[in-house]
């Protein structure tokens, strides 16, 4: 269960809303982005199952998984994994990235992989990523990848008909297709992350049952606090242009860069008027970041509305604060006996509290358990909202046409 | 060496930057803040020293250090053991944060801690930040430091006469002082840095050799480009209210961390006419985030100006991309037998490029190589140019007033 709750005066008439709820309709009816249905296909479970039942002789016994992706390709994944990564039933496998051409990271990254006991991953929607196919290529070098023998230790997630699916195929490399119609940063609920998640031992059934259930709601109407907080954002985006998403909890640290990528990404546009428009969105962990970026939020410029996510304390009470007194610090005492977790909820209210005085639009998401439906939930409302804004901004949500600009004068500079 | 080149067309006279200059000229003399002496001491060298002969039974065998300390007191030290870790003469010692109270991070962070193996170091300037005492209070009872035997476990960096301090000569647990006027955010350069930094094997010297040498230069005005920057920012706060850090290479990614808190926490603030005044951070990792965020930087609204921050691409050029052709990729191949270090620097360069042509504000600074000197020097400049905004603005660079309110009211929420 997730609680969704707005602190700032809604203000979005029914009209306003039903016509950000048309339009997402018909971007959904329309197949504009194939996010939607990702919940409703069985497709990405089942590529995991067969890719699972064919490979099973080398999956019983590795103790890596390299994915060899970045941007929407390893963002959402990452974002998973780490915020279920202490349910029991996640398996020893230890999940290293290679995303980065940062050569001091590439050899941090790979120090501890054995081929026979490892698994490369390479997930690129268009396969010409620079950066992927520049690691792919290291990889198929450093170990060898191509010899008939170790071709199995390589995997490749990728578009259908992009040239790296259909080199794959011709060299007998095990290939797993994802729609063209779904954008990296929306890709997270299809093989892209639905396929590793199921390697390393999550219930990818629940994660694609969490997101169903909440778009269900969604679509039956009763999510419409979603419509209200894109109406709020969008019409104050000159006054309010930040976002900050403040999580009160290390587990949602890559959630967090999984979010910053959607909404920026795909809120930062020329609108129909060629007008620059978007949403800066910042990432910030509670109650750590209290200590570097409150006073800014309190005393600088009003230019932010702030998102509170967070976990319910009462599940997780095991570790709590002594009952030591030390002299001199008797002011501390009143945590004394109390929950860890308690006093990270009570640092999280005392914060929206100062917050809410001072008038900073505020609303909170709370988690009840971190387990995969809900997670599941989370990833669609961020998807949703997303979309919403980008309806009311009149723009193309789903697409990056400006990052293609560093891409094709990039061989100049080599 | 350190290379800083401004890309935008600089706004000021040298009667503005002679003025900006004196004020802080002045703030050093009158010791406003004490961060301006700290490389010109050997007190925090003389404190390790010190400690490190007492205390050399137990040091010989540590695989493990914690530390126990939030914002200020582990932003800095986390920022250049990333970036130095790499260094041949860091020594193999692990170290781990205790700065969250969130309990799932705080079981992950101990997992591996065995008593006789560990070194904690409780890192708090006024001795009274809730995280820091409720952390040592768990780490007290659940490795029963207090245990005669066991108290040179523990080590205490804080301010002279903190409650903590007086708390832990007490009860015979080593102590190091640092000065009341050195800010959380400014203190890497005093004990709250150098002794652990120490520890873990680096050469401290030449970090505060670093920053002595760009301190003087700036002193003797070969250093104007901070003087020119500050006065840009600080002119054009409204309509360029965010400043990014875009760091080509993994290893700054805890520098954006410390450079957000320094930046955001300092100039966030009331001004003397009780203006909201302000410049938000943004912290980036490229060429990863350029699949993320350059969308919105190119699209979005045009409000924030971009400091790139790289690494000489020449001296780290071992690792390449292997000549490898694959079939219906031949558009990749331009890349193929060049060092991923220059394809690196290539990004940043095609991405700046593209960001020039838009009419981006932007800066660079490029770092030769990463070694403690360097470091020391880059530590400087970011303190000093923080140090010329808020002389612009007005304020009091070193206070977070409004952080307090917070705690204030934490006590109705347990």
């Amino acid at each position: 269960m997730i609680k969704f709750d707005i602190h700032f005066p809604t203000q979005s008439s029914l009209k306003q809303k039903d016509d950000v709820f048309y339009m997402i309709k018909e971007e959904k009816q329309t197949k504009k982005s194939g996010y939607y249905n990702l919940p409703y296909q069985n497709k990405a479970l089942q590529d995991s199952i067969d890719y699972i039942q064919t490979n099973k002789d080398i999956l019983k016994d590795i103790s890596h998984i390299v994915i060899i992706g970045i941007g929407g390709s390893s963002l959402g994944l990452k974002a998973i994994d780490t915020m279920l990564y202490h349910l029991p039933h996640r398996n020893h496998i230890s999940l290293k990235f290679l995303e980065h051409t940062d050569p001091l990271k590439i050899q941090k990254s790979l120090k501890k992989i054995r081929i026979h006991k490892s698994l490369f991953i390479v997930i690129s929607k268009s396969g010409m990523t620079i950066e992927t196919t520049s690691l792919m290529k290291y990889c198929v070098w450093r170990y060898n990848l191509l010899e008939s023998s170790l071709k199995n230790r390589l995997l490749i997630i990728t578009d259908n008909d992009s040239p790296l699916s259909n080199w794959a195929r011709q060299n007998q490399i095990y290939t797993i297709n994802i729609d063209n119609n779904i954008g990296g940063r929306f890709s997270v609920l299809s093989a892209t992350g639905i396929v590793p998640l199921k390697l390393l031992g999550y219930k990818v059934e629940e994660i694609l049952e969490g997101a169903r259930i909440l778009q269900d709601s969604f679509f039956n109407r009763s999510e419409e606090h979603i419509l209200e907080k894109a109406i709020f954002m969008a019409k104050n985006h000159n006054l309010l242009p930040m976002n900050i998403l403040f999580s009160y909890s290390s587990s949602f640290c890559n959630f967090n860069l999984w979010y910053m990528q959607l909404w920026g990404e795909s809120l930062g546009k020329l609108n129909k008027n060629d007008k620059n428009i978007g949403l800066t969105p910042i990432s910030l962990i509670g109650s750590i970041d209290q200590h570097s970026f409150l006073q800014l939020i309190l005393e600088g410029k009003k230019d932010k509305t702030i998102t509170f996510l967070s976990i319910n304390q009462e599940h997780y009470n095991e570790l709590a604060i002594p009952n030591i007194n030390i002299r001199g610090l008797e002011t501390t005492n009143f945590v004394n006996g109390i929950s860890f977790a308690r006093l990270l909820a009570a640092q999280k209210l005392a914060t929206m509290k100062v917050l809410q005085n001072d008038g900073v639009p505020l609303d909170s998401i709370q988690i009840d358990l971190l387990h995969e439906k809900n997670i599941g939930a989370l990833v669609m409302y961020y998807e949703l909202l997303t979309s919403a804004v980008g309806c009311i901004f009149e723009i193309d949500t789903y697409n990056q046409p400006a990052v293609e600009r560093g891409k094709r004068i990039l061989y100049n500079y080599v």
